[in-house]
């Protein structure tokens, strides 16, 4: 058990940016209602997977919809504990703990806030290892987990429960509902025992972001490079450094799509680097080639304070550092591929994880 | 109590497709559920609203949707049932009754079968006195009971409780929703007691609807004018005679929207009549007057055998009779207006009572 103090917040709101892999929404306002939470004495309490009982009934909780509505649609607090609520009082059972769905974005966050609010702990980890933008994308799933039943709630008093013949459904479903809710909704999701967790779940992935988060803030006031101490701390690669030129960005369907354009500097001079993107990065396209595709992670840094930056949030001029992530192993399996692999985006290509195309043809 | 047998129901269905103005779907499907479900030994129980207990339980279930979409999505008999039954369970307490939101179309004829599958009977009544396309628009809502929770279920096992603000909420949630399903779902929604049913239920619409669709069939078997006959045994208006010269359909929102071009024929001979709908005819327009406008019930029938036509089996060339019956007093109340008025529908004019606009400028 360890407990996070406004800090560490600050610390994971900016790891989870980073995990965010571009999408996720901004964690600034999850991180206010943790804070806030903190301020009026709650406790933000991070369980581990391996001090969860056997039994211990697990509500994951989780915002939906497009991010960038969140900025203008404040939540209160009581909304994601709301959708809590309405679970456990269909269950009849009380959570023992909450977990993020997403260790990326405010997804991230929200459940600590979540936890705080309800007094129960939140356990160290998630069921992406980063954001991704649709409900069956989660470890829970491909482990297994019943997506049902689901609770969903607004800001305004409306809320469902839903049964959902699968994730796919569940989306398709939460989906639409979420449009007409104004854009963003609020569930609880993939109930689990403690055994099921400790199969379904990415462990330790709300200390990562914390760890990445500090990473970059501890270099920042050392007056050293934050990119390179990220990137040394994180695993991750570089891919690219350059400046925007051209970002292409709509809503349709729920989603933040479109692509930004990157013209290289210093070494990646007279190289182009473009990002596609659904909410998240989804590929890293360089002269034409595939150089990372989901599931790894594709970053999008301020190159000098090594700020994530959004999809939503990424314009014309800015000066960025491109960084890769493996995904988690879980992800690398034919059950996993065929949730959230370059195939199911649309993109027409075998999944190559990243260190292999990083390090060269040699190992393809 | 009434109980239905297999030539009641044949008459029911007729009669609902006169009150559904053309909309509401073809009773033809509940019906057939409400028929194999007499072969196999069930009975369709009518119950009057006196004799029901003031606390009863009562479930009201429907389909809803765009009701062409049903033609190639056949329902088995268990789905309408589901949804009463995952009410039920959610809800703790057994139907005591069930009871159609509609009386026009195919929710008219489904109630009947649910009740016979449930072994309940179905309350003789119900929330529209006619068909219209959404959920808000019947006079539990304008009398105060509640909308939720309600439940919906779809064919392949997918099912919602939802808890709606108000009647409008649950419109627009269940609406994308049921797009999301293809086109279909099953719903229970507006529990209410008995005390609550004598205020807010139009009273004795399923057996009006077995008067007019006998009204018909006997008119026929002795060789009369299955047309006069209706228009006496209705209380109706002859507004139009004449030949279908042009129809626009399209589906739009989950509704089937368009209008009719009807050249008169006989005493309306250099007459056109203007159809508009949206699921149900909504508004006559002759010579550019509104001649009829909901709630009121405007029906197209087939001249020679006053088969009512709905709005999606309006074609070219079809000969008709177009008549106007007046909508429960319930409707004609601001209340009511304000829900189910030309105004709701798009159309700023006032609302004027059929049978004064029949009956000529003077009473205006």
């Amino acid at each position: 058990m360890m407990e996070l103090n406004e800090q560490d917040v600050e610390d994971v709101a900016v790891g989870a940016a980073i995990l965010g892999s571009g999408g996720g929404g901004d964690p600034y306002l999850g991180k206010l209602m943790c804070l806030q939470a903190l301020r009026r004495g709650k406790r933000i309490r991070l369980v581990d997977l391996e001090e969860v009982p056997e039994d211990a009934f697990i509500v994951p909780t989780a915002g939906m919809g497009t991010p960038i509505v969140l900025v203008e649609k404040l939540p209160n607090g009581s909304e994601p504990l709301n959708a809590l609520r309405i679970l456990e009082a269909y269950v009849g059972k009380k959570a023992y703990a909450t977990i993020p769905i997403e260790a990326g974005g405010v997804n991230s966050t929200i459940p600590l806030a979540v936890g705080a609010l309800a007094d129960i702990p939140i356990i160290d980890g998630d069921g992406m290892g980063r954001a991704f933008p649709e409900l069956q994308m989660t470890t829970f799933f491909t482990h297994g987990v019943a997506v049902s039943p689901m609770s969903m709630a607004d800001e305004k008093g409306n809320s469902l429960l839903i049964s959902a013949l699968d994730g796919y459904w569940a989306e398709k479903i939460a989906r639409v509902v979420t449009i007409k809710f104004g854009g963003i909704a609020w569930v609880a999701i993939y109930t689990m025992t403690g055994r099921q967790a400790r199969e379904a779940v990415i462990p330790r992935t709300v200390s990562l972001a914390l760890k990445l988060g500090r990473a970059v803030r501890e270099a920042r006031e050392m007056g050293r490079s934050p990119l390179d101490h990220l990137l040394h701390v994180s695993g991750g690669f570089e891919l690219f450094t350059g400046k925007i030129v051209d970002v292409a960005r709509r809503i349709a369907g729920g989603f933040t799509r479109g692509e930004a354009k990157i013209e290289g500097l210093d070494s990646y001079r007279n190289e182009t680097l473009t990002i596609q993107f659904q909410n998240e990065n989804l590929v890293a396209v360089k002269d034409g080639e595939i150089v990372a595709s989901v599931p790894d992670l594709i970053i999008v840094l301020d190159v000098e304070t090594a700020q994530p930056i959004t999809t939503e949030r990424l314009r014309y001029g800015q000066r960025v550092a491109v960084i890769g992530m493996p995904c988690h192993e879980k992800w690398r399996t034919p059950e996993g591929l065929k949730v959230v692999g370059p195939r199911y985006f649309g993109y027409d290509v075998e999944y190559v994880p990243i260190e292999r195309r990083v390090k060269g043809g040699g190992l393809k």
